[in-house]
């Protein structure tokens, strides 16, 4: 495994960047062993991504959707197996993918038994008129689209589910507000980004939410053009953080904007949007990014943000903290 | 009543603009007594939100809540009273609103319950850390924030449900695909746009959706950049159209992006997004956008759309066809 630094100075050559979720993440909570399992988990999903870009035709939507497949299987992150529990104990997960060369998107919301939501968002791009798709909706499209399904204990982890029983324990100690947000996982999110020999950009994006969410909170993963954002003519972008913000600042159409009309690059625009206008609102997290070129960026306003990307030849770089 | 013109030709002067929907309006289908109703309603919510907009405090949201609220009570638009009927025979809403000074948002999607979305949707935004609602949560918060509730015979009218009836005999006679898109209700929707004393903007969206809509399908009134946008610094805005294309382009937020990072005017930039963008990817609908020195334009690139605005000495326009 090949950890990588120098990393957020500037631009990366890359085909392929991935992230699992950007926090407060620190090293006195993370052991040697999960921080390797971590690592080598991005690193795999980068190789899976890798592999489909390519395989013939291998297409940028194709690599997207096969890293964050990987991470979505993966239970150590927070989407698909492994997605923290609403208030209500459940599960519901939300997916994005955006394709920049017809710039025709896929999004589905508050689904609870698809295996894999990235999927199901490629299934709405490609074969529905539609864009967003919500709830038992989006579960009667992933029939009708024959996407794979799995029942709720397939996405139930121990970890999780103590999780949302500590919130609990504590909104009712503390007799806390009726709606906290929850510090420790609001930055759970996964998402590819990449460009394809064509130079067609893609981008997807998926999330479990938040712990202990209520009231059919929807963050920003499946708001095209806030967590989710392809375009050839400037880039493709994922997004993790407090999504309310990044909703609020349409924080990924805002860096592909800055690019088409302020002239800016990729990686001054997702500088601009990450550390000067998140970071003054406090608004927290961190965004991938990937122009037609392959200059890529992995900039973060948080402890630490899951992360890597790999290289037109396969060499795969990963990384957690800060350089 | 004073039906206006030259309207679309340049930006005029106003404090508060109101859409009622763009789309197909032919005069052929429109009785001289409905012509009346449809201007009459809409000047009567310009009034409504003129009057809140002297109120004191007065503010842009205080402006566009009122009068998209008097848009969904009236039965003839396809928002509150008067929605559109889902394949199911439900009537499903979403509305959102922002805040031009602050930035922030709420938006709710999929409610059936709730009288004004509008409202329920500036609930969201000021009672709670969330930006975007979805179905029976945000029902749920409906009840947490004491938001007015009204029972599914409310919102029905015999035209509605007799359009999804007639939708519904043409698809099963032709055979026609499992999801086709209404081609005459895709352009439902109300919205307004205001900027008061302070020189603060605000928007307001609020949709009943497309007749015969499946697998819950969401448009892009309640995407936040999509459907509605509110800064300060650029405009705030509220589209009409077909909702698919407004989420791909971003719409409402490339208008502002445009003035922020390519120094157009808000005349300019919404031309742009409309008449050339949107119009070159066959994306019908229009917007109306406002400036914080009120500057307004409403333009569309369908048949008609139903529109007008209000002068600071309280002087209502409003017009459907072309000038």
């Amino acid at each position: 495994m090949t950890v990588l630094s120098p990393f957020s100075a500037g631009p990366v050559r890359a085909v392929l960047v991935v992230h699992g979720g950007a926090g407060t993440i620190l090293r006195k909570h993370l052991t040697a062993r999960l921080e390797a399992e971590y690592l080598a988990a991005l690193e795999a999903s980068l190789r899976a991504g890798y592999n489909a870009l390519q395989s013939s035709p291998g297409t940028a939507m194709d690599g997207v959707e096969a890293a964050v497949r990987f991470l979505e299987d993966c239970p150590l992150f927070n989407s698909g197996r492994g997605s923290v529990f609403t208030h209500d104990g459940r599960i519901e997960m939300d997916a994005a993918v955006m394709d920049g060369e017809t710039g025709r998107a896929g999004a589905v919301t508050g689904v609870t038994t698809v295996r894999n939501p990235v999927t199901l968002a490629r299934a709405v791009l490609e074969q529905s008129p539609f864009v967003m798709l919500a709830g038992r909706g989006a579960e009667e499209f992933a029939t009708f689209a024959g996407t794979e399904r799995a029942a709720p204990e397939y996405f139930r982890t121990e970890e999780r589910w103590n999780q949302l029983q500590n919130q609990l324990r504590r909104e009712s100690e503390e007799s806390a507000p009726l709606m906290s947000l929850s510090e420790d996982n609001k930055f759970g999110t996964v998402g590819a980004v990449a460009v394809d020999a064509r130079g067609t950009v893609a981008a997807a994006t998926s999330t479990g939410g938040m712990t202990n969410k209520r009231y059919g909170r929807i963050g920003d993963s499946p708001v095209i053009g806030a967590g989710t954002w392809a375009e050839n003519a400037t880039c493709a972008v994922s997004a993790t953080g407090h999504g309310e913000f990044f909703i609020r600042h349409a924080a990924a159409h805002d860096i592909a904007a800055r690019m088409a009309y302020g002239g800016r690059t990729v990686a001054e625009a997702a500088h601009e949007v990450i550390q000067d206008k998140l970071r003054a609102a406090g608004g927290e997290g961190g965004v991938i990014a990937i122009d037609a070129q392959g200059n890529a960026v992995l900039p973060f306003n948080t402890a630490g943000m899951y992360r890597g990307y790999i290289t037109h030849d396969g060499i795969p770089f990963v990384s957690i903290y800060p350089d």
